[in-house]
């Protein structure tokens, strides 16, 4: 049992549900940011992060910053982007579209290829596109929060490697590091960056990425300047790699005790093979997936291989909206989210299954949510006439 | 008592120790950022940091963003700052280069004034400066927490009211809010930038920042975009207005935890008048600059009234460097930082009073450390024969 106040169980594709030590990790007492206790807790990380990415490559490089999952792009943008420079964006909801944007502040000429709702680019409309002219980088969302769909990033990349070798593959793993597989080295991704609070489980605040040799050499490369200060991988990186060798080192202030809390958090996900937490994910993935089914709604993501593995987004019965829906929920313990594609919003609802929720078997956390949902939507269609 | 575990008292210039209150509201259950209860929380804390500031003007306007503090300068200098425009640093320290750099980064034409070591400059030079050429902004950290040099943030921005009015006043305040005397509205200043983690005493990860009506139609009447998209103004205005008008709203995730640590500390500080927080701030300030004198010891800032109140560097004897006698205040539990200006920085160390270790009674951190200072020092000088 959680030691935790009683609350409703927060099951949105993210922030998730706390493990208690990875809570109480953050009330460590003060520490000097660049003392050995900490520079020791933090070098540990780093190294973390590496196995997380399972990534063994020393020249591959773990950035932990205290920022948004959404920095990440600024990073990413700032140091891989030059003025004028191509960007392929691969849309699949709305962090497509922002991703974009991020990358237009720095100047990139951005092309996006944007299939229907639910839909990811096929590799022929990638292949097509990356012929047309020569891209800087190939951004994607591995699991877009906003839709629930999937981008095979692995294929995309094998793709990017035999028609444009010198494209970078940037990926936007906010909503899949910790819960989709992701061999960074074997499948020669360049960026995958993330955030604290999805599956890896510790609170929000961090954020989180791994570079490739190549993006590094990119940046140290390049003709101008990063074109961010803050997010500057030249920065950062002398910085990091001290600490990772227990050597102090000052940029700026790390978020110490967010980093006491990665720290237990990666310990606990690496103590055990990645492949397993990626197979239990999937297995209850599949079981919501089959349950929504089972209660006759249909998901946003229209095939089973576009279907993300850490959240399910589903549409609701005609005549119902989330307002009606996630009071009900609420009122059994379950946080659901609302729909976040704009075209969309009011039509579906989106349930994220990650991390402790799932790895924990003490937790009943989606046998309840399923049972609530079934419901709620009972309650909300009576109490609509439907 | 404190209910954290036994620890050297960490008295450097940021982080600080912890209040047990701060440290154990982080320990708040997993909440949705959108979510009403976490909502309340951010938009209070939001109403919180006016008060921090003495501000009561509904047009100026609080940012709490996830990021270290020195994330204030990128935006700052992405927001104000258009290419090839001119900006005034007033350097006191490190730092003063580093917000330069800064600038740079975002296309500033960056003039310095750099006085000698422990100096400011001077009113007269500042005035000269602003009658050669149009500025767009002038850069000042309020203590350097390089060097304990206060600059005189009042009388620089009357000084820019009266002879470049159009000029925006920027302050670097990361190792001056919450300790030393700051009206916003009343003194005219138009951006104040701190990190959480000095004097505020929540733990670090969070960049705070309170921006006039004047800086926010300068970045809303820009020519260009904005040159950050983590960091731009134009993004989480409209989504910090909604959190404080209780709406949920999105840009990029809060760092919720953090936010509650930081609504505990300002609703610590803001249930007592400013002044009095300032007051004994200088209060034991002045008792540790006496202290340190009647040691023989002389402080890098070199005249009383260049002092900052929330720290003391202090040149350590002739013979004696920072490794000599930091060992001997760890032994005797107590925790101060060595040098940071890289040209002295094995010459002397720093001393941070700021936060609980003034505020709260029960505490005798400052007695404990002038204490293990003395003796420490008389150690180190008889290990060495002075």
């Amino acid at each position: 049992m959680s030691s935790q106040a009683p609350h409703p169980t927060l099951l949105i594709p993210g922030p998730i549900e706390f493990d208690d030590e990875v809570l109480q990790s953050m009330s460590h007492y003060a520490e000097s940011h660049t003392g050995p206790g900490f520079v020791k807790t933090f070098g540990e990380t780093l190294t973390m992060v590496r196995k997380l990415f399972q990534s063994t490559n020393p020249a591959a490089q773990p950035f932990v910053v205290a920022g948004s999952g959404t920095l990440g792009w600024d990073m990413v943008s700032s140091n891989l982007i030059e003025k004028g420079e191509n960007a392929l964006v691969l849309h699949t909801g709305y962090f497509g579209d922002s991703y974009a944007a991020c990358l237009q502040t720095y100047g990139a000429n951005v092309t996006q290829i944007k299939p229907a709702i639910g839909d990811r680019p096929s590799l022929a409309e990638v292949e097509k596109a990356l012929k047309e002219k020569p891209y800087k980088l190939i951004a994607m969302t591995h699991t877009d929060t906003s839709t629930g769909v999937l981008n095979d990033i692995k294929s995309v990349t094998e793709l990017v490697r035999r028609v444009s070798p010198q494209t970078l593959v940037t990926v936007d793993g906010v909503c899949s590091v910790g819960c989709e597989e992701i061999a960074f080295d074997a499948w020669d991704l360049d960026v995958v960056l993330t955030g604290s609070q999805k599956a890896i489980g510790a609170p929000p605040g961090l954020s989180i990425s791994m570079w490739s040799p190549r993006a590094i050499e990119t940046v140290k490369s390049r003709k101008t300047p990063p074109s961010s200060y803050y997010a500057s991988v030249l920065n950062w990186l002398p910085v990091l790699q001290n600490y990772e060798n227990f050597k102090p080192s000052y940029f700026a202030t790390p978020a110490t005790q967010l980093v006491h809390a990665l720290h237990t958090s990666l310990s606990q996900i690496t103590s055990r093979p990645m492949s397993e937490r990626f197979a239990i994910h999937a297995q209850v993935s599949d079981r919501v997936k089959a349950a929504v089914a089972e209660l006759g709604l249909t998901q946003l993501a229209s095939k089973p291989e576009n279907q993300a593995h850490g959240m399910t987004a589903m549409y609701l019965p005609e005549g119902l909206a989330p307002t009606d829906v996630l009071p009900g929920l609420l009122k059994r313990g379950v946080i659901f989210a609302a729909g976040l594609h704009k075209e969309i919003a009011t039509k579906y609802i989106r349930f994220g299954h990650m991390g402790v929720s799932i790895t924990d078997p003490k937790r009943k956390d989606v046998d309840n949510a399923l049972a609530a949902l079934k419901e709620a939507l009972a309650e909300a269609k009576q109490a609509k006439g439907l």
